[in-house]
């Protein structure tokens, strides 16, 4: 976007260009347009909420720490020390300098609209960002960051934030959840969410050194694969006492399989003991999903299910700077033939919910849809990491409704560690299904009355019913 | 929609809403919106029409039957027993006021769309279904289906219906299509479709049992294999002079392949006896559409083929219904290699049609679309089933025709068993068929004068043209 | 296209009806639309360029040699010898009459698209090909044919193609290449392109019997392995100092394996030797897609990759008419896992381009654009074959645009060996990109100014960025 852009977004942003649709998309997002902000699922740390932590400076807010932001900085050449990844040292201010001269490079991307509008929004900044304004930016937002509005409780207030789920290791203390919890002046819910894939996960190097921790730690005495169960079911009730509502599970397949408790148990001690084969992990992954969507129904956390990027493409990236560094690249997935083990067994109990995450379009229409039309126990999750972006939403609208219309669709999810684009991320999806909506209005495929229950229903009630809150 | 949206449905729905594309969508829909049906291809049962039976209630016509409307009252908790399946015994005005009560669930699907224009058009409702006017509209209803005029052979003149296939088993003595066509009195022609998918489908317990029932009636004294084959060339002469075009195959995967006469004998021979792998009847099946395609050459039947569903998900709603009760979920479907045996043989050859259908999508401009553009053999089916709706039959029109163009386009096939649903489904075919010319027309892509032949041309004479009609 | 469309193509053809997005495109377009054209990779004979051979005639130039357009003609009932394939000995003329009355098949199609306006704007064709006016133009356009400025040399011109990339054999000795460099009357640059696939396709029957020969040719006394490597390193450098640009990579499937060089060894000298199995032979194709990058890191070449086509699908037309007759049909393709070991080693490397390009649409977002997203060696490739067309086009900017901005994209590639139609098709794709843009400025997700920039940095920067030009 250039400067024009920048100083004044337009009211009218992400609506069609027909007059007639664009009036009735205006009329439908004001009717959602300052909805509390309901966030189920996503990265940001709960620590830096409960300490209110100061965040530090402009490129350790807005770069550095998003993978969706250095990628593409990456790709276009710039190196991923350069952007202060890993800890290099440089300069904060070096990489927003760099950050600033290869602006243009976001233009089309979500990415690129949700920062534009964060810089907007929440900094004042009336001008794209570029090498000849970068240290007057660097200083107008560092200044703003030093202002009280700016620690995280205050933005939690001003952003309107109601709930917002983390995600955390089974094994952590959760100590920040339960301050926040027992706060009296802080009025957000901060709600963790179970993410048991470190201790599932059977390709890893450290996955019985893990394994062993998390028995010693939760499993009450009880050893191999009874402590293990005992362990996962233990930590599930201590989540759940701090206000956890969901597990995520962040697969490498959607397969499940069920096997009978004593393979299970000869599988579990090969796998962790070593000797087993891949086929023997992956089976034993798709076992330990298997389980945990029975543990689901017993204790009634929502499933939410994230298959089908292979992380950490390149392998020396990796090995210098870790996890989580734009390098998780989508493969294909296949759903129906490997859900069903579980669905054959969990779909239609009684309080079951399984909402479902894909990077893989082609499975919309193909099986998702399908599932979530049949199952009373499955929710189709928001597009999802690449696919949160306006047209992608508008394809995945598209693809299902016609199919499920929008009783299963499981709410918009932001799925960001990005603290400060959360308000941003929400108003391009009530934008979107503004849009969506408003074509279908003018297309006479659905009144303005049932279009504003149906916006109301998708932004806000959605989410709370697909996770309970 | 609402009661406003019922009360008078638009003559504008589902045209593109820029006021010149409009102009040229109704201009287009003018020259087909009265052309007579003609339905190659669905499930209304020919024993109905020749009885001339009384439909017996709303729930039983509207609800129970159709799995595209109790899948998603059941994935939005209504227990399929609630709603009349397997002969629950439940009031069907107590179905009905489940239904009505649940309306606002189909807001934005195909079925939504297709019931409020059957119940506006049919049955004159002009309020949207709901909980407070269930019993009113269920009377209006009932009262209208004791009328004359909604007896199926009366309602097969006043929808304008010329042609309906049927969809029979090859034993079926097809008495009811024979009735139909000596009936000087019954103007439209009700035609069998060949469908031996029972007797193919080496994976179905009965396999064996189902296999020697047909040798025995229709093999003519000879036995095994050659019986088998014999059986089937027999029935397929029965159906054809029965008024058959087609035959059709709901096969597991598209898969197939070419054995010699003495190794499908030896394969036959296995699975039949029950210790064929799962490996073998696999390729027992994709041998059998192989020898579908070569009977096909010879005795002139168009070839329909319906891959890539998994049916019968959720096994205990299997055991308790029965099939086609809305948990057929579809998979990735491949077509390139899978079909080269057959096409390599027969791709070519004189008459042969085969018209391929998928729920898969991403085969439409991948495989379907450069297939369907060079074998003169291959016909492309409208979108089924899940696809069968606006938005996916835009994107169909949009994925294939740069490809293809119009003149491999196999004819919208409606696929249904609600028979009363049968003209608002082409109804909409032909509103999508305009909305899409109507854009290549804006566009400057096409002339007015083309699309309005092409519009006749595949709305009236391309199923005519691909069922040898 | 009809009459009226012939005798004046409207210049909004292509840009989207509603009238504000159409400005923006329009003002977006005559930005680039005189551009120069490059075109970084295609199938024109250097030879005839530099020969300056005169056209034969109407149905030569137009329809036998170009699948694109045979295809669709064999698949609606036309022989191919009765088009003149396989050198049938049938008289132009009749081709060319067959072709005209079939002209309608091609409404809505990418190829009849281009072919109006060549036939418009190169040869004055006022009305749409028919039966009736078959011979007449027959006569107009092979009396221009007759004409000087019909020959290929003043047609470089008079398209303003600045670059133009041939594909050549690695044994070529590229004589016509070297002829127009060297012509300092000939402004355009015709450059060669490094195709090895006849050497590295182990499928093949002849591939020993080729592989001998390049030994032979270019090895410079080495044998068997090492002069296999050697020879292609050899040609390679040939290439380059012929103005090769990059090489091109024809293959099955984009799966890379990274062999020790004794293992490649030893598998090299079984796939010579016949005794290979299939998966060795897709094993050692894999194997040289690794090594094929690593020469490039080495010296420089651009690396383009087209997998995912089944050549030749119809063994009788293949038997028949040899190669490229039409039947080349896509199938699925897997980018992600396959890719892995090739950049993990090179996706890094300076100066490493590798160009993807698809058939498979449900790459785009899933696959092609995060890869493009990350790797600096990575460029995204046009929309390719079936997918080069104006909505598949628009398809693939939306998949992919919002997870890899522009900067990421290869620039377009004509890809054809239909010499006359390449200014239509860059005059498409430009106006394809206007329309894109157009309506991203409508929607207020980039500004005009912004708008503007880009459309120049696609159309003219990102070929010479991509190809090193």
């Amino acid at each position: 976007m250039t400067s024009s852009t920048f100083a004044s977004p337009s009211p009218d942003r992400l609506f069609p260009a027909d007059p007639t649709t664009r009036q009735f998309a205006r009329e439908l997002f004001s009717l959602v347009e300052d909805a509390a902000i309901v966030s189920p699922h996503g990265h940001v740390s709960a620590t830096v909420i409960a300490e209110n932590a100061w965040f530090d400076n402009p490129a350790a807010l807005l770069v550095t720490p998003d993978h969706y932001v250095t990628r593409l900085l990456h790709a276009n050449g710039a190196p991923l020390e350069s952007l202060g990844v890993g800890d290099s040292g440089v300069d904060p201010r070096d990489v927003w300098r760099l950050f600033c001269s290869m602006w243009t490079i976001f233009d089309g991307t979500a990415s690129g609209y949700w920062l534009a509008l964060e810089l907007h929004d929440l900094f004042g900044v009336s001008e794209a960002p570029a090498s000849k304004n970068a240290d007057e930016l660097y200083d107008q937002i560092a200044s703003r960051l030093a202002e009280p509005s700016f620690r995280p409780r205050s933005l939690m207030q001003s952003f309107g934030i109601e709930v917002l789920a983390t995600t955390d290791d089974p094994l952590d203390d959760l100590h920040a959840h339960r301050q926040l919890r027992d706060d009296p002046t802080f009025a957000s819910r901060v709600l963790p969410t179970f993410r048991p894939d470190a201790y599932i996960d059977a390709h890893a190097v450290d996955f019985a050194a893990r394994v062993d921790r998390l028995i010693d730690e939760a499993g009450e005495g009880r050893v191999g694969y009874e402590g293990y169960l005992s362990a996962i079911r233990n930590r599930r009730q201590y989540f759940i006492h701090a206000g956890a509502v969901s597990s995520d599970h962040g697969v490498r397949a959607a397969l499940s399989v069920k096997l009978e408790p004593s393979s299970a148990m000869t599988l579990f001690e090969r796998v962790r003991r070593g000797g087993a084969s891949e086929q023997d992990r992956d089976i034993f992954e798709a076992h330990m999903l298997y389980e945990m969507a029975r543990m689901s129904v017993d204790d009634g956390l929502v499933m939410t299910l994230h298959p089908g990027s292979l992380r950490n493409h390149h392998p020396e990236t990796y090995a210098r700077f870790g996890p989580d560094k734009g390098h998780d690249i989508p493969v294909p997935v296949e759903f129906t033939a490997s859900l069903r083990p579980l669905l054959a067994d969990f779909g239609t109990a009684s309080g079951f919910h399984l909402v479902l995450f894909t990077l893989d379009e082609s499975t919309f229409s193909r099986e998702l849809a399908p599932l979530a039309g049949f199952y009373p126990g499955v929710f189709l999750g928001s597009p999802w990491w690449f696919l949160d972006a306006p047209d992608a939403m508008l394809r995945f609208r598209a693809a299902v409704t016609e199919t499920m219309g929008f009783s299963r669709y499981g709410g918009f999810v932001d799925d960001t560690r990005a603290f400060c684009s959360i308000p941003v991320r929400h108003d391009v999806a009530r934008r979107v299904e503004a849009a969506y909506l408003a074509r279908l209005v003018a297309e006479h495929r659905l009144s303005m009355d049932r279009a504003s229950e149906i916006i109301i229903d998708v932004i806000e009630k959605a989410p709370r019913r697909a996770f309970k809150l």
